[in-house]
């Protein structure tokens, strides 16, 4: 595999290439329902960040599973402008809550007009998500989506109540992922498996592919936090550990601490008493407890739990770029 | 009529007493629905809201649409839960947008918790209301209930863009208080008629019965902020002038002010540079032109529109109260 060193055959530019036609009609639904009669703050704050050039993965996923199981209506466009509504709307209220300056590389919305406009237009935009559902006509996506919106507002909860507390165990961990990532790329992926009228393994494995691909990439995301491959990411190393956030390296490391250790950590996480010096400590206990590779394995655990879900899926084009796809989340760690 | 005078037989509360036992269930299912497995933080900061006491007018008028109707199965109390999510959630996102530091006499949640607290709680709250709504099964419902939550957060980035803007007409102070309150109150009544299967012209008379209900109830509320009938409110005189909220007593002085008051209104609202004495100067302005009493006209119209609309029902005690309420709240200004 050299999918991550060739940039004209990374899987999700395969993608982004087979659904180019179906891409430009979610690209029309989004605009159009972005719209606002009376008040243009609205489509202001949302092209913002609909049009700063995300890779639109959520998205493809709905149109992918539709396509690769023989979808012929119109349904899966509303359900792929739905699930950028909803990502859309999560971003917004996120970069409230994290008093966020910068996404992607361009000032957030919360800075260009106020936290006021991206709360309120965060929950026009899930609003207009339920409309784009209601539209499709069907109660089962209706269940998935708004299934998907409970767990994900949930995850962020806990992960304001699981930030700096030492006691955060793999499970609560896991469970924050699933609501910053995965729940939305599994409802993505399903939601194309039902509109297709799969088979209900079809379906389930298409949500099991699309919670471990979710998964499997926030965990290499919190990997290279700490070094992983740094060389080829742009992320300062340590920003995780300075904003006090747990994720898996230090978790590990948490859980092999000795006394000496355990109080280094409650300093530095828990109570926020950082000094010159501790990020290269946290550091050494990462090698110490050798949590990076520990880390590393769990994973190259949800990718292959990805691939082997996809697998079960008929054979199809598309379905090789969605296995490749598990793959390369997880090449920036190897 | 003297219900405002004997509060053994306010409206509302003969509803509830005639509601009592539908209440209990919908009470049982927002206790259930607002818990989390993972996120304590989620129902402490619900319990808050939902258990400080409010009417809960919402929840109401679902249940007596309902019952009128002669309706027979449990998806009333679904509905009314999800109507009392949808206008807790917009309570919790309304303090952090508006900074409020008190709400019922009580502190905000964003004051006993934090603003990210509240937004990603409120956010929780919208995808279980989606839930409820979806458990339902009807798919008239969740169009009903999404096209209210886009006019709510819809009106909601108008009154942003729209206050302290002097050309605010009449029109865009009527779409804000659909988006504060009327939308809500109309979606509530018209679902109940929805899942009694009641011929469309009984549903469209609920849902012009709550629109009606709603702006006449927010009218008389702006009203009292500039005086009414004062004495019997425990509400600060000028407070929506001081916070330069374009109301409709202000918004008729301007369409009437000659150069020199449209200066003042400029300086004071537009501006913000509120001196001593500008609001006795707002209140003889607002008298010159005598915009109470349009005002007033104004409320007393949306009500008569109420219970022109309720009156097309079947007739049923129920039926008197909703007309009786519709009466009630503009009580207040007679």
């Amino acid at each position: 595999m050299s999918l991550d060193t060739d940039p004209s055959v990374k899987p999700h530019e395969r993608l982004a290439a087979f659904l180019e036609g179906d891409m430009i009609g979610v690209n029309t639904l989004i605009r159009e329902r972005m719209a606002s009669k009376h008040a243009p703050r609205i489509p202001e704050v949302t092209a913002h960040l609909v049009e700063a050039g995300g890779k639109r993965l959520r998205p493809m996923l709905t149109l992918a599973a539709a396509r690769m199981l023989g979808y012929e209506g119109d349904n899966h466009l509303r359900l792929a402008a739905t699930v950028e509504f909803i990502h859309t709307a999560t971003l917004l209220h996120d970069d409230v809550v994290d008093e966020s300056a910068q996404r992607r590389g361009r000032p957030t919305a919360n800075l260009l007009w106020d936290n006021k406009s991206s709360v309120l237009v965060g929950d026009y935009l899930f609003a207009r998500s339920f409309q784009l559902m209601t539209d499709t006509g069907s109660l089962d996506v209706l269940r998935i989506l708004s299934n998907a919106a409970a767990t994900i507002a949930e995850g962020e909860v806990l992960q304001l109540t699981a930030a700096a507390n030492l006691a955060t165990t793999e499970d609560i961990y896991i469970q924050v992922v699933r609501g910053k990532t995965a729940a939305l790329f599994a409802a993505a992926c399903e939601v194309g498996g039902v509109i297709s009228d799969a088979p209900v393994e079809q379906v389930t494995a298409l949500n099991t592919y699309g919670d471990a691909l979710g998964i499997a990439f926030q965990i290499a995301d919190d990997l290279l936090d700490y070094g992983g491959d740094s060389g080829t990411t742009g992320k300062n190393i340590g920003d995780d550990f300075r904003e006090r956030k747990l994720t898996l390296p230090v978790i590990k490391a948490i859980a092999k601490a000795d006394d000496k250790e355990h109080a280094f950590w409650t300093r530095t996480i828990e109570k926020g008493d950082q000094q010159d010096g501790d990020l290269e400590q946290a550091l050494a206990l990462i090698a110490k407890h050798d949590t990076m590779a520990a880390t590393r394995q769990d994973a190259l655990f949800w990718t292959a739990k990805a691939k082997d879900a996809i697998a079960a899926l008929p054979e199809h084009p598309v379905r090789e770029m969605l296995s490749d796809l598990a793959e390369y989340v997880v090449a920036r760690i190897r």
